[in-house]
């Protein structure tokens, strides 16, 4: 135990190796790296951090280093549910998601990695310690390459060791979508576990017809067939299509799971812990759908979120991302035989290299 | 028509005449004011501004200046939808809500400042013309006051010519919250409006029970009984309870709205233009009240919003907010027999002191 002393806050711009693509952001070409270093009266110290796809990055920083701070300094560092109340209510007005919950998720990331490491632990140890080794996704963002390019993609993530795949879906026409996936299931064989995400692109309708389109390719998941605010569209394509949904990565919040899950509009919540409201929220949304007998998966920061998944009984498959963070990260995800390795160093066991990040100061 | 051409953005710190305090956001000593200017390609300038209980408005401010201006200049002002809508998504990752929203909000009401200052009408009348003269409440902060202070704060209102009155309750002993109802129908005899606000204090059973307790008093409406997330709980409380409904400050979007209003959650909507989406979110939540058989209410910068409610037939009471943003206007709201008048100038008629205002730049 110690009470926080300082936290420190980075912005950046990390360029992507090549412009990424989907059904609704378009293209990407930077994502926006933000860093939290709390660090405690003894000069322990715990690292956080969120991204965006481009935009917004600035917001959370000011959100970081404006409000945060005051809210939090002095306070015992492992009150981790208290300081998250703290900051959800001091902030809520005007906040409640959006650029407000991206900061708070950094800061309770950085805030379990002190209290892991304190207590000298892996964290998804302390958070409960179910099984070091998860199974894992290469998560394409492929929507505009070929299918000799998408194969190409897949060949060379086979090749690092995934032994699950997802591809974007939701191109203009749902014929394309189809050949892509047929490709693609080919390609893999028959029981490779193969995803589709669409990106909130269609309307419920136009996901129904495409969830029945897409049958016969015996997809794990379809991600984000519709809008994130469509709770019974969301149900509805779920009963009608007859393909298996996942969605979450444009949920904020515990209460936002709930409600999907509730109502029936999810087969695979897919919490993104930098955005849900850090480790607090993620362990709540995971622990809520194991009570409403579902998987959990993830979406971004694989290197934190494999903590997590590794404390779950019910965690399905953990999303890697490649948008090049890897390259400024000590000690990048492990994969065995397709499976995730929690990493056994105190903490999340994750560092970044700060020197080469302060060149991408945004 | 004509193109944007700049955007500009102000961050002020308005100190308030007196210290306010409700259930939830504690004492507060300043309202921030974000304020967005818009000028076309012609010169022509709307405003827009929107505004927080002292936090999260440099996020705000961020968005407004970093993210929107690449967004949307050289578009035409008058294509208030497409803009809204490239705004939401161009700015959905991380956005969807917070200090995103409140952003767009400000920029989407200077739009259609300037769409109704060129069509040469007020506002009012741009976006349908029902009645110029809107039913209004004073709004008070007030629960700490004594019930002596209370009553007195209510005779400045009736001197003000207001003819219906909201006070705070959720004082940590319901008995305490029955007695200053109590004292304040008494005061203000049977049948004059009055409501209570207990943003957002209880659970759902301590509402339920407060509801009842407070039946005899015929409040017009109980608002924000329990946290925004629960619709569930709030149609519970509205079924339970037997007292009207209120809820919407802490929604941010149309869908929010609709996920309350199709529950039967909610008796009263009540959006806060400066912070649902601005005008163009405003007008299509109050079209879906309206739907339902709902009146709309409103919350906050009553100054523009009184020209929502003066183009809705469902039109409830306008809220009048005295956070001390008068003293830096040009034309604050006028009032006749307890009745708000929309302003007949072009757009909605509200300027600012700007040099006022420049000495509380934060
Ligand atoms: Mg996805
Ligand atoms: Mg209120």
């Amino acid at each position: 135990m110690a009470l926080i002393a300082t936290i420190e806050t980075g912005l950046y711009r990390i360029p992507l190796g090549i412009t990424l693509s989907d059904s609704t952001h378009g293209e990407m070409t930077a994502f926006e790296l933000i860093t939290c270093r709390v660090r405690d009266a003894d000069g322990a110290e715990g690292i956080g951090y969120t991204y965006t796809v481009g935009r917004n990055g600035g917001a959370v920083a000011d959100v970081l280093k404006r409000e945060i701070p005051d809210l939090v300094a002095g306070r015992e560092a492992d009150d981790t549910e208290a300081i998250w109340h703290r900051v959800w209510w001091g902030l809520h007005y005007g906040g409640r998601g959006g650029p407000v919950v991206l900061a708070l998720s950094a800061l309770d990331i950085a805030l379990w990695d002190l209290k892991a490491q304190r207590a000298e632990l892996p964290l998804f140890r302390l958070l409960g310690g179910f099984d070091a080794r998860v199974p894992c996704y290469a998560g394409g963002i492929d929507l505009d390459l070929s299918v000799d390019a998408l194969l190409q993609q897949t060949d060379d993530n086979l090749a690092k060791g995934f032994r699950a795949i997802k591809m974007k879906v939701g191109r203009p026409d749902l014929g394309a979508d189809v050949a892509r996936v047929r490709a693609m299931r080919k390609h893999l064989g028959d029981g490779f576990p193969l995803m589709a995400d669409a990106n909130m692109k269609w309307t419920v309708e136009e996901a129904i017809r495409a969830a029945r389109a897409l049958q016969p390719f015996d997809l794990t998941w379809l991600e984000e067939p519709t809008i994130p605010d469509d709770v019974a569209g969301h149900a509805r394509i779920l009963s009608a299509g007859g393909v298996p949904i996942a969605a979450g990565e444009n949920l904020r919040s515990l209460w936002d799971f709930k409600a999907y899950i509730a109502a029936g509009a999810v087969s695979y919540p897919e919490p993104d812990v930098t955005n849900c409201g850090g480790v607090t929220s993620f362990m709540k949304i995971a622990r809520l759908a194991e009570a409403f007998n579902l998987p959990v998966t993830s979406h971004g920061a694989h290197d934190i979120t494999v903590h997590m998944l590794a404390a779950c009984p019910n965690r399905s498959f953990l999303e890697a991302h490649g948008f090049g963070l890897d390259n400024y990260i000590e000690h990048p995800l492990v994969l065995e035989d397709g499976l995730a390795l929690a990493a056994t160093r105190p903490g999340h066991g994750i560092n970044f290299d700060w020197e080469g990040l302060a060149g991408l100061t945004a």
